[in-house]
């Protein structure tokens, strides 16, 4: 029983080592139901967007483009994800902290100070981005929550 | 009998005028359905590759990178679309030119010589391209047929 | 017992999905020993190179130039490990294909073939890889090797 | 006599001639005692942060990324330190420009205006910079400052 409970702790120490060198990534099925729940909440709305998902080092998963959406946001909507994914934290943030003030963020690079880039976090670690553009940027942060918010209920 | 002639030569104009002026375009849902064909011959062939679909203008309307896909992919899926659309021909006519000794070729911008870029045309309008990366370049281009297949079948 | 059992089996189960759904990665630890060994074997032989290693997504974890090495292999340093980590091969396989006539690599957006990036795997998956430039390529390959040795030893 | 003559207006020419035409530079070994020191101030701190140290041509000597920063931060580290050195100022003076009112700073070239990048002076020339990016500004220039201090130590 000694050596089994043994065992148990060595299998425990391994694992934890293990899971302490590992992270978890976004798989392209979860960023197809997270562009799902995106592009329905746009198609309600009538609003035409880009969505694009990135993964951990901010390279591209997924990319939508709605029929009719301006093709700058091609561009626009994976530079939010980039900077979401760069920075580890929303566009809202840098767009908030430029009105108050905060013009040196400008010249940041990969830095876009717009809001519709949502970081994505799992077990702590940021696993990738979700970019929006194509309608205000209010409007696209909201179409980016609706996104993200089928993570929540797995 | 004066007012007649006149609305027929008004239809005339007024059609002859508007079908001159359009072209036909690739949609979203069209994209999709490439893209879910390709995606199940590369799953089917355990290959897995990035899949890009662009637009007449060379922008991306949908683009999917199966989970364990090569990063470099996603720029070169996308660089053979991209090839595809800018020249109105396939990736494999720039490949087989290189290999036969056009070696100029190298040098000209957007030209990837290297199979799996397709372009898509209807109406004699070339209206996309797709392009597909991470397999060897003669895989990446029977992916990239399986997927305009579903075009042929409407 | 059997319940003590049942616990066991869970954890291995919970276990085997976390680990299915994480991935390794490379740590600045490992870097710094990695780059210690080729920095090593680059005195030893009097030559001056740059020691690029980058993460799984290409991005720079650590970089070393040796005093006098030409500064135009800071860059080659750097696009020879991001050609590795983003076709999961060593340079050494586009160099080779290269000389054997598959020109057509010449155009791949970022792969560099010249001899000096290797990728480092682990369980399987590409966590990121080592740059090498200054001296002659087959000599940057030595120095790579020589960096990548100390992982073996663990 | 004659040739004892000679020989001294030589050594003179030689002599003078020499140290008009050198520079001091920043070596490797120095490089890496200023990362060590910014590493042990960062840990410290628990902060994680890029450390990049640049030659007197603004090109990388020296790159570290401590487990866990974010991505972005490798090429703003880089860009900070570049600043430093193409204009032989701590980015902090730009930073300060432009929250009072220099808007202007925001479209110079190589002009980042966020503190954390700094100039090394020796001998009254520029011989390199180092760039500090990962946490708050005035923390990155923290670190920067911590790094710099083993140059006066000797």
């Amino acid at each position: 029983m000694k050596s089994f409970l043994l065992l148990i702790l060595l299998v425990a120490i391994t694992t934890t080592g293990y899971s302490q060198s590992t992270q978890p990534y976004l798989s392209l099925a979860e960023a197809k139901r997270i562009a799902d729940a995106a592009e329905a909440k746009a198609i309600e709305n009538e609003w035409t967007v880009v969505i694009a998902i990135l993964d951990a080092g901010g390279h591209l998963i997924l990319l939508r483009k709605i029929d009719g959406t301006q093709i700058g946001s091609v561009e626009v909507a994976m530079e939010k994800a980039k900077s979401a994914v760069y920075f580890k934290r929303s566009t809202k943030v840098f767009e908030d902290a430029v009105n108050e003030g905060g013009l040196r963020l400008l010249s940041l690079p990969n830095a876009i100070p717009v809001e519709g880039g949502v970081p994505i976090f799992r077990d702590g670690h940021c696993i990738g981005a979700i970019g929006i553009s194509g309608v205000r940027s209010d409007q696209d942060g909201i179409i980016a929550e609706a996104g993200l918010s089928v993570l929540e209920l797995k």
